[in-house]
């Protein structure tokens, strides 16, 4: 098994998607309110680019689907839910699908799905050792896909790819752990006694500070709170399992 | 003071080359050598992309233009010298002009210097100190660029890089890191306790080790060996003075 991380769109990684298993990273905070949202039971999450696709959605599939999203780091005009991962509890998404608009995620899951990569997946901090775990148990090459912040890399998301490939690299197996890997792993290394700091010193965690959103930050640097693994098929992302130690 | 660094040809860093410093690293081995020809005393360096242009410079300067490089490792037939720093001593280069054949170093140097930065410095570990007490003396805004390897990120360029911002960082002055700094600090503090170790497990420092380079890696991680400063103005790096604490 091989591991390669992509740091940020465009930036040619190792070797490439197809035939590969691919996960989706955009921790602050697009993933971490995906898996908070499955944690919570949610059926199934559309990831869409903008609030126009999420209201199209909607009247195909009627009020059984949330609509949730941010413009600017606030909740989107008539949604239900911002991006905040501390609002998709239980008693708001439990048995719901929801539409979710995340412009960088979403592109970088339809990028991996339509290259050819199989299975996709998305994860964040908090079920990074979860999907080491998945990802050592299929032992397949695994291209870790930063999704970064308008086509900019965001440390943010390589921290939490980081946390990835250092489980799965103190895991008793062979794998092989590419520059780009290494180099994920060594931020995640250097920030890991204190993560939640570590990400507020990103560009991306000080901004979200200044919006108010610390708690937000801190939810996303609880690293091994969830064991949601979530699976992207092209259309949405859904539980796959949950996985035992 | 702001610094950013781009990990790798391509790659979109926090801010451009216009108007600010440029430090292009290429560490194993283009401006390792570099930095030790100006340390052996050599008079300038022409960092040119293949032989055919270090050919056509000898035929324009004559026998006092020393000609080297290397093709897949290897010095190339009829070149005076290789690409192994520690063939760049006073008795072989001391006083004269040399041409050396560098694809990825060459191309960043020339790429920073027509899109506006300057100055151009060329850097490697052993010199990192010395370009970091440069850079703090000179607070310009800083764009460090990793050459990389065939247009692919190299870690050892980064864990360069990120010994500038490192030692930067540590000044009691006020540095702006961006992200992309920040990881490549990151990717230096971890190896830092192993420099020469962090570089042998690095893809491109491993092939050197298949090689037969292991000596030329020990000398490329011995960081603060050198206080020359190089730089590039287009045409020629040349010495830029020497930097004393």
């Amino acid at each position: 098994m091989r591991i390669c991380v992509i740091p940020a769109p465009g930036i040619p990684a190792e070797f490439g998607f197809a035939g590969n298993t691919c996960v989706v990273i955009d921790v602050l905070r697009a993933t971490t309110s995906m898996i908070a949202a499955l944690d919570a039971g949610a059926k199934a999450i559309y990831p869409v680019p903008g609030p126009e696709d999420a209201w199209r959605l909607r009247l195909q599939l009627g009020d059984d689907l949330l609509l949730g999203g941010e413009r600017g780091g606030l909740k989107i005009n008539g949604f239900d839910l911002g991006n905040s991962p501390r609002e998709y509890t239980t008693e708001r998404v439990g048995g719901m699908l929801l539409a979710m608009t995340t412009t960088n995620g979403t592109a970088a899951m339809l990028l991996a799905h339509e290259s050819g990569a199989a299975p996709v997946y998305i994860a964040a901090l908090r079920n990074a050792p979860a999907m080491a775990r998945r990802l050592l148990r299929e032992d397949s090459d695994t291209v870790i896909y930063c999704a970064g912040t308008g086509g900019r890399l965001s440390l943010d998301d390589i921290i939490a790819g980081g946390a990835i490939v250092s489980a799965c690299q103190e895991a008793p197996v062979e794998v092989e752990i590419s520059d780009t890997a290494r180099l994920a792993m060594a931020a995640y290394r250097q920030s890991r006694k204190d993560i939640s700091r570590a990400l507020v010193e990103t560009e991306h965690g000080s901004k979200l500070v200044e919006l108010g959103f610390d708690l937000d930050i801190r939810f996303a640097a609880e690293i091994g709170a969830s064991q949601s693994i979530g699976q992207f098929d092209g259309v949405m992302v859904r539980p796959a399992g949950h996985v035992l130690r």
